[in-house]
């Protein structure tokens, strides 16, 4: 029976969740001491299940397992975990395991691995690599993470734009094995001077005559780009051509790199999750593997500053409190304004994000997104403040308590929407970053002024709501 | 001077904004009614720019100029456009013109977006459509978005595996203009009975003796895929191994269609943007084009059970009214024990969807994340707590007042954390979407928590806070 069918009958398994504690068995396999065992049972396990596998591992459990299997194999494991764990499990190598298993990582994984490890071990590791990957993998991390230096690949296929295709035919023949490895699809053509001339997409030397020239059969003056080129441009550049990677060359015209489409899919994807996280209060990653306190202040430092806005905001109250006393009733409402200005302004802080990031809208159109978001607040306005007003008079039996509230609510949901849909513009145009700033700042305004209007109409109207 | 270098030279431009309003010149251009000058000047805009301008105009100038283009480039802007946009352009024009626009697009973006449009529409066009392509299109369009069968095209090499390596570079030699569209890189083979028995990497071709059979060079037995296969298993799969491409069989082992890496890619981080989106209320696409009637109807029908939430949340409340009496004070500190509470639980919720996408946590595991977040529940809530108790102490000379606030904020910390952790992974497990209802349910029960705590603990210290 042949693999494919197999795959099919055993489909209904799919899915469903897989063993649920892969870790056990290979914990098992690690005290039996049996290499080759153990790497068939990470090898059967998805690359979700290894990650979650060394994720409930002991740092010293890990270790084991990665020296117990080959440097290929361990480069293949740790290739699949998230950034801080795979930062965690080289730094409990021994340095000398810890390069071997760099050395068989693509250079930009490897780039990307050597800044997240902290200096003293990355020092240590790229003094024992061999001298001319030391360098190239200084050379990427220095770049940023979200610009093409980032993201390229170090690995290409490189040759002089005077070959035949014959030659190159047989050049690629001969080194068919490390060339398999690189998942090329484009050889790179440069002149005498290593300018780069030319692309020919590895598919069109099939169509080719043996003796042409390649540089009749290349792309001429390809479409490159500089290693400064940041994320947003290099997604719009993907989205308009159709290519699979693009050429990063230096002042010179000199390749230095490439950037692969996948890379630039997968950093756009991780910038989305961490807006989301962000928004949501977690600044910098957390796995919950990782040290109690470590997780606790790093939450921490971002609610402190949320408290004290918090606190800022209610300060409004305490200067009501004479009316506070009088109509008591005002205090149940109060948490709702709050609630519910902040609901209606996150709505539209979230389409404001997500208009920037397909470049629906420029950030200098702060007057556009104000109508656009005047609207919604006028209508749900209406609808809310006509709501509370109603749940306030039936509860309460004052229809002016419900007019009091009702009102508020209405003129906050406006302010909330047209806070929650200009800030984010603003905030990118001060080049601050709108996923982090955006909620907090909006909140402390939406609570501020919703309080204001609640016990301000209410001290205005004090003799109709006692 | 070529353009690579160009390219260099006019960098610095490349990070600043384009044309700050890209619409008007084509609008110009339109007025203008010339066809070729409106093709160079949208073929000049990068593809976020032609989303832009074309999400400015109206309904009719979008007509329009995708009247005016050849079916080709129409396609080509429609790719670019966001679904709803692209819907919408395509149900504006008529009849015949939607159809040859939609004949230009690949199968898999065709069907997604004859799932778009209206019913009336999308039977109108499918009845336009040549047979087969109508056939193709129907059966795409009834596997769900998030499975194999929804993100495969049908576009695909399907040869003979009796073939020699010289008939299949000669097959696909005189069809290279048409096979080049398809971006192919490898080639699957089949039996007489059509059963998938191989797959063949097209650059392995390059390396192949001319007389060699294709069922000696290809890959055996590859892995395939049916069309119910979820999302989830398909993003594991590409991430386990490293294949551009996975076929997609039926229950005979037929091949109907291949899923690109790239596609998957593209529904992984649509999901995560979604997520996001629903976590601050926007439950269904909004663009602010969109008219305003739809998009204030969508946002109000969540704010509603929102506000239905809070006034629940907020009765507890009423329910103290003697004592919040007594102790005006507490009607300040309520809402920031909500807001507080709100933020704490929503750090938890969002590092549990983080860790339930990367599998690094499994939807059975409460009591794991439940101990995790009871940690920092108790080291962030003492923080909190203690935070907040000195406030109010000096704000209002009564530390008992301090010790009712910080304790109710310290416990009601732990509460949030626990209920934030633990609630995504029991809205998985019962199958309902965390992303959409893990917020509402937390804030409520914090609220109704915290209002509980600080109004039920001051009640309690009655006399120690007159």
């Amino acid at each position: 029976m042949s693999q494919e069918q197999n795959f099919i009958e055993t489909t209904p398994e799919l899915t469903v969740a897989g063993d649920p504690r892969p870790w056990e068995r290979l914990l098992d396999l690690l005290a039996d001491g049996d290499p080759e065992a153990l790497d068939a049972a990470l090898s059967d396990l998805s690359s979700n299940d290894q990650a979650l596998a060394l994720s409930r591992m002991t740092e010293d459990q890990q270790s084991q397992i990665l020296t117990m299997l080959s440097a290929v194999d361990a480069a293949e494991v740790i290739s699949h975990l998230g950034e801080t764990q795979a930062a965690a499990a080289i730094e409990a190598l021994p340095i000398g395991e810890a390069a071997a298993i760099l050395m068989e990582l693509d250079s930009d994984v490897q780039a990307d691995l050597l800044g997240d490890l902290d200096d003293e071990h990355a020092e240590a590791i790229l003094s024992v690599l061999p001298a001319s990957d030391a360098h190239i993998a200084r050379l990427l991390s220095t770049y940023p993470d979200n610009t093409a230096g980032g993201m390229m690949k170090s690995e290409f296929l490189q040759f002089d734009d005077s070959l035949t295709a014959a030659n190159l035919i047989e050049t690629i023949s001969d080194n068919v094995e490390k060339y398999r490895d690189l998942d090329v699809q484009y050889a790179y053509l440069s002149d005498r001077n290593g300018r780069l001339t030319g692309v020919l997409p590895m598919r069109d030397l099939l169509f080719a005559r043996r003796g042409q020239c390649v540089s009749e059969l290349m792309i001429k003056s390809p479409l490159s780009v500089p290693a400064a080129l940041p994320l947003d441009k290099l997604i719009e550049m993907f989205e308009t051509h159709h290519f699979l990677g693009v050429p990063v060359v230096d002042g010179d015209s000199k390749l230095i790199g490439v950037v692969h489409r996948e890379a630039v899919n997968y950093e756009a994807a991780r910038r989305v999750e961490s807006d989301y996280l962000k928004s949501q209060g977690i600044v910098t990653e957390e796995l919950r593997t990782m040290p109690l306190w470590d997780r606790a202040r790093r939450r921490l430092s971002w609610l402190s500053i949320n408290i004290v806005l918090n606190v800022g905001a209610a300060s409004v109250i305490a200067g009501f409190q004479e009316t506070l006393e009088k109509v008591i009733a005002l205090a149940v409402f109060l948490p709702i304004i709050s609630d519910m200005s902040g609901c209606s302004g996150n709505q539209a802080v979230a389409v404001s994000m997500r208009e920037l990031s397909l470049g629906l809208v420029r950030p200098t159109e702060m007057m556009r997104v104000w109508l656009k978001e005047l609207g919604i607040g006028l209508i749900n306005g209406i609808a809310l403040g006509i709501l509370v007003a109603i749940v306030a008079t039936i509860w309460n039996g004052n229809p002016y308590l419900g007019l009091v509230v009702g009102v508020a609510l209405f003129a906050n949901t406006i302010i909330a929407v047209s806070i929650g849909g200009t800030v984010p513009l603003l905030l990118k145009r001060w080049g601050f970053d709108p996923a982090v700033a955006s909620g907090p700042l909006l909140t402390t305004v939406t609570d501020m002024c919703g309080f204001f209007l609640v016990l301000g109409i209410a001290t205005l109207m004090i003799s109709q709501l006692t």
